[in-house]
């Protein structure tokens, strides 16, 4: 079906969005980098599709895209609608691969409507499960999950009987590696910053163990709780983080390196200087990096053995929401804070 | 055919060995590391077979075999005798897949005469090729140069048209690396340690550039040799050059963990602190190490493929012999001052 959904729509409706006000200086985002607008409503021209955000995800790499360095992205311009997923629903469409009511997650932006064409810069892919609520899109069911999954199962090649360690395990991505591991078979040990989120890495999220950096002896910790040794870890965090997992890597360990927010906060030339990288060639160990679009292809299976696992009780998964569009730059603020306890989206609808 | 070639051996014979005097202190080896002492010739009992010594192979692991302290295999003790491998005749056997005149290469040990029950431990490999001198298989047809091959080919991956980056470009391994790079459609970029060397790497080893990390700005080097990136670097130095090699490393980039002889010289805790690490997961990069005989399985392609370019005068090697088995510590010594050209071997009869 083509044409335009017209109760979802009124002449003269806005379209508020997110601009980048400044670029990030020092450590972390502040507020004054962002600048809420009214902008004009998009429209669909030919062969495009018009979206109503219904949520938008927010990720440490974002503040990535702020900096006007080398990054996997161009980075954005002063005064450009941030960048960011979303989940959200078709209602005007003149391509004939969406029709009106499907629901997309894709390149949406910090802003409450879209237009895209479908081309892969908009990353694209229809939501079709309804087992669960649509927002895990953005989250356990969508590229985190994705990211999760692929990234344990495929890139670290975790096996039945071994033993995983996860660093920024109470995060988005590491927040679903504790009950994939644990389905898989495997032992896993979560580290995170705070005491509460290590309650919930054991309690919630599937956790065998789990190590609160700030306060424990993360070297004596490790030793406890990981006494064969660390077949694969699935690094979120990078710099020291790293070094206290590498000391601990078993021969033909694999180090997943997934996201590095230690060294976002960081001022190039700041960068942490790494101690046990000598542990990749002495363990014959493997350390990769990924992009999870590369992975595209295997995305349905990622989605269909999870989402069993949540219909048979074998994994949570857990939101942390903002309700508004106006709390973006907050829910960003909030990653580098430590303070978000799972996926960190916002509810735009 | 089984028993012993009394034309090799006389009663009262002595076996010369070099035994392991006093553990390393500081850097390199010490020739008051190592004692020659006239051992006991060894006899073949039952099962076993009686191999005389041709060739030793030196190589820097050598010396972490002698450091009380985590390795890839057990320390030696005071008094026992140097671990290496060599090539070597059997002249008795009672062993019934090990004749008489076989030739074979595995754990000799830096000794004139060794037996062995052909278990795994002695990892004895019988040497079938006779196009070259069979002091090869301690070299560009043995585990040295399956390092090569096998580290390139199937740890790298390396393609056509790529670019690869080799350190320890004139060492036993890097000197393989150039040709068999080459031999694939690469263009391949060596780092050396002297004018010298880096002359041979572009005049005989098959090198398009080499780089002398003494004398030139390593940095700005690379960036001229490698406008392109670096797709795969072979790596057998670690340290400050790993950190060079990560900083120009392509996207999907892999890294060969092969050696670490930067790091073998330095006393623990001493360990170089790495910059560029956060190039694997910002590249979606791999870095890999690997134990040689874990393919063992490939041995036969990368000897066939290896021996026929030779054949072929489409890849040259290069030995640095030493004459007589007395020089064993000094031959050892010359890897740690860098003086060896090729493959650092001793002629034992």
């Amino acid at each position: 079906m083509s044409g335009t959904d017209s109760t979802q729509t009124e002449p003269g409706a806005i379209n508020r969005q997110w601009v980048m006000a400044e670029r990030p200086v020092g450590r972390a985002v502040r507020e004054s980098d962002f600048r809420l607008i009214d902008g004009p409503m998009p429209v669909a021209g030919p062969g495009q599709f018009l979206v109503r955000t219904l949520y938008l995800s927010v990720a440490p790499v974002m503040r990535q895209y702020m900096l006007d360095g080398a990054g996997i992205e161009k980075p954005l311009k002063i005064g450009e609608v941030m960048r960011g997923r979303g989940v959200g629903k078709v209602i005007a469409s003149n391509h004939p691969d969406y029709r009106i009511g499907d629901v997309v997650q894709g390149k949406l932006g910090w802003q409450e409507f879209s237009v895209s064409n479908g081309s892969p810069y908009y990353m694209m892919y229809k939501v079709r499960q309804r087992l669960v609520p649509v927002s895990t899109a953005i989250g356990v069911l969508g590229m985190t999950g994705f990211t999760s999954y692929l990234g344990l199962v495929d890139v670290g090649q975790a096996k039945e009987g071994e033993t995983v360690l996860v660093s920024g395990a109470a995060g988005g991505v590491g927040s679903n590696v504790g009950w994939i591991a644990r389905n898989l078979g495997c032992r896993v040990v979560g580290i995170a910053g705070t005491a509460e989120k290590c309650r919930h890495l054991t309690g919630t999220l599937g956790y065998d163990a789990a190590i609160d950096y700030r306060a424990d002896d993360v070297a004596a910790k490790l030793r406890e709780y990981c006494p064969d040794g660390v077949d694969v870890f699935f690094d979120n965090v990078g710099g020291e983080i790293l070094d206290h997992g590498l000391a601990v890597l078993n021969r033909y360990g694999r180090v997943v390196c997934c996201g590095r927010i230690a060294e976002y906060l960081k001022a190039p030339g700041e960068t942490y200087r790494l101690r046990n990288w000598d542990a990749i060639g002495r363990q014959n160990a493997t350390m990769r990096g990924f992009f999870v679009y590369d992975l595209a292809e295997h995305f349905a299976r990622a989605e269909q053995q999870m989402a069993q696992w949540i219909a048979d009780g074998r994994m949570h998964y857990l939101e942390d929401v903002l309700e508004g569009i106006e709390h973006m730059p907050r829910a960003l603020m909030r990653l580098y804070e430590g303070r978000n306890l799972g996926k960190q989206i916002v509810r735009v609808l």
